[in-house]
């Protein structure tokens, strides 16, 4: 911990690993690309996965759980969808093992081969589908409206914690509906749950909008996004919401009888966020002391530490604070006290600035004698001290205030890293410089992949907020079709 | 939903089958063995999870996860338990498909065979103790007091919903500790947070006690657990709190530097508790008209229904019921609003008792009149009117009445099908008629195994408030060396 984070000019993706391990968030587990989420990054995952659910609830979604084993068979029915999805999945072939002739070790019971292999889950539209052909049999069954949290796994050969690995943790939501209408107005109410916790919870400014056809998900007609510019000026996908039009339900034969009394294949979304939002929060606010939560999601979002020498008692510093402590938690605020003792104050410091608690409060004799405790503000490192009474009020206002300042930094980074090129070279000298990239585009695939292949830079989104007339596209010169924004991304 | 299910006393098997399926708790998904927990069986689940949750927190746990996949290797390490889990697990082998040469369907690539095959966990303790490994140096390290919420597979050739499937959703604790005498006490807390939860929420009686060798944890010292009766007299075990001693420490060499400056392994516990649970609600609870919830865990504690011909309109009656709605929103009961047109009361009423809903409130035109709402409950049947004032708070009171009627029934029961037997024949009486028998039990597995091999029969607990002293051993004659509870079992 002493030893502090790589600086993130030196090396952006070293100071990301560096910030993960010595913040406790995650590490790699033993199979290759798997990771582990320590204690302290999954507190921050309950808190993100809490703010989706509770709003999920409250657009009238319920949670179910489907199985996390997938026919073979199934993953072909629709068409692009294995497409996407077959050059990455894990494939269960036997079910038992048994001791090696030697007696030493273990090997797989070759007599317990499957008839049919089983995938395990990349994504649960295939096995959802084939329970909704089940369960929907007129359009007094619809709108079904369900979520799961779940982990699903795509084999990576490049794996980076939290933002790609083998398996992560996700939520997936699936719906089923009567009308077109009503699955693309389910498709936009889910990307605005999303925009809203990504600003309102986790302090991350995105732009909403959609994809191309060639990044869009495999099986939908129209998948929505939103995208938010990392500390490095990359992009990152931090959520999407598919319009799957009756694709699934015709590969799994999904009819309904609507209200004329005719049959029609049921209407589809799905949208899912996973705990690459976790990698979100690192990149987006962290700096060269490590992590800084927004206080929405952070775990702890206020730490008591009484100053005292090494082997002293802090007991009556804990008395002066305890009606605070008190205070703070009856106003809902998370407060955690580190009196761990042999521990010196600078390195506890040290410590949680790395973890990124919003609020640090210290309390010495000195402080005690005055009715004061000392403050330190993780945001802009500003420290003041409070009297006892006024910090009670003044610093759930703090946690709001450090909140809007870290989304509003983000703001400020996005917008000076966001450019609008007219030329290809000015597009090129952009890229090169990093930051998104405002520009027109002749809507074809073959000029997308040629920016593609010579720069690197996607086509992040159409954003909804487009404005194409007058513009040409930047590669081909053509009239635009689109105005798109362009960026180099996770 | 109209036809009802099976009686009880007809065929239990079916019965319970049936109420899964009516009330709509589950599903098996296409994979055989798997299971899909349907949105108002995965309510029920929430609300237990929930419970055990905050008590886990307020014991001082924190939550994380871990990979699902497990190399084969670790398996391996420890001795009795890979023999306890080599006979049942999913092997990944392979990790990409490909289209078949004639481009109609897909196949497993053999190229992408792995090296060393994977296997989907079935429990957690390898893939963690190899974390805990990297994590613990000192004493300053310990304790970790670590839960994971996660799906676990253990290939399951008979399956039943919920009680045995090929996947499950469970939780798992992990402890490490510097002394046995610390992690026997966290064997023993973590126990009595089962029972707890089981008694005081799910409503459910449990003997507490520990398992015999043979029934033990593979890998586990002492298993501590927790017994039911369902209402078929028959045992389930339903939570199990194992005291692991050195030995995953000492598999994955975990050693840390103790406050002498020695050198030890770690102490470690694992404890867990599934889904499993909502079976053991139904089977407690459950009559024949269908499921009876415990108001604690119900998604839907009162269920109102405005009474009103099939095309009617129901809005006069939701107005008057609208200040007694809140009300009880306002206290915290979660009341839901039926009022799906087209749809007749007797239907409705059907659907929710099918569904175990703690309380019904009907109201029609006369009650309008007269002030009231009109109330049933759930658990015994009763119906009575409720002035309107009275209702908002009366109905809390009723559902602590109901939380406490639904376990003191099932302590009754399990009082009335608990026996003590003296003698072999009265032993096996007591077998053919179901139930639990208090007896004398020598201590040696070979007795125990016989007593299976005769009546299936096995010994669920050794119960901590036993008494050995003066009594012999109900199948050998010989002195007792304990008093256990034996029952056939689920």
């Amino acid at each position: 911990m002493a030893k502090g984070v790589t600086p993130k000019s030196e090396d952006y993706s070293k100071w990301y690993t560096d910030v993960i391990t010595k913040a406790e968030l995650a590490d790699y587990g033993p199979v290759k690309g798997t990771m582990v989420i320590r204690p302290y990054g999954y507190g921050i995952w309950e808190s993100i996965r809490d703010a989706f659910d509770k709003r999920f609830k409250d657009t009238g979604h319920v949670n179910a759980y489907f199985p996390l084993f997938i026919p073979k068979s199934f993953l072909s029915k629709e068409a692009e969808h294995i497409e996407g999805f077959a050059k990455e999945c894990a494939v269960v072939t036997h079910t038992r093992l048994k001791s090696t002739e030697d007696g030493k070790g273990i090997e797989v019971d070759p007599a317990s081969k499957l008839e049919e292999e089983i995938i395990v889950r990349p994504t649960s539209e295939t096995v959802i589908w084939s329970m909704y052909k089940k369960w929907i049999n007129s359009y007094r069954d619809l709108p079904i409206l369900i979520n799961q949290w779940a982990n699903v796994v795509r084999w990576e050969m490049r794996t980076r914690l939290f933002l790609r690995t083998s398996e992560f943790l996700w939520q997936e939501g699936h719906t089923a509906h009567a009308t077109e209408a009503e699955a693309r107005e389910e498709t936009d109410r889910m990307l605005e749950v999303y925009r809203e916790v990504l600003e309102d919870v986790l302090a991350v400014p995105v732009l909403t909008g959609k994809k191309s056809e060639s990044e869009k998900f495999a099986g939908a007609i129209d998948t929505l996004c939103i995208e938010a510019m990392m500390g490095d000026k990359k992009a990152l996908q931090a959520g999407t919401s598919h319009y799957l039009g009756q694709n699934f339900a015709k590969a799994f034969e999904v009819k309904f009888q609507n209200e004329e009394n005719k049959e029609d294949y049921v209407y589809a979304t799905s949208w899912g966020v996973s705990t690459r939002l976790v990698g979100a929060l690192i990149m987006v606010h962290g700096d060269d002391k490590g992590l800084r939560l927004p206080p929405k999601v952070a775990p702890i979002q206020v730490v008591v530490i009484p100053i005292v020498r090494k082997d002293d008692d802090s007991s009556e510093l804990m008395d002066y604070l305890h009606p605070l402590i008190s205070k703070l938690k009856d106003s809902g605020v998370r407060v955690h006290v580190d009196d761990r003792p042999k521990m010196s104050p600078g390195f506890k410091f040290n410590e949680w600035e790395m973890k990124g608690v919003p609020i640090r409060l210290e309390v010495g004799a000195r402080d005690m004698e005055n009715g004061e405790v000392f403050t330190a503000r993780r945001d802009t490192g500003e420290k003041f001290g409070l009297t006892l009474d006024a910090a009670s009020v003044k610093i759930p206002e703090l946690l709001d205030e450090i909140q809007n300042s870290l989304f509003n930094q983000a703001l400020e980074f996005r917008a000076e890293n966001t450019h609008t090129a007219s030329t290809w070279d000015e597009f090129k000298s952009i890229v090169e410089k990093g930051g998104f990239i405002k520009c027109g585009w002749d809507g074809t695939a073959e000029t997308e992949n040629k920016i593609k292949a010579e720069t690197k830079a996607t086509i992040r989104c159409i954003p909804f907020d487009e404005d194409p007339s007058g513009i040409n596209c930047i590669f081909s010169g053509n009239a635009a079709k689109h105005q798109v924004v362009f960026s180099k991304a996770y």
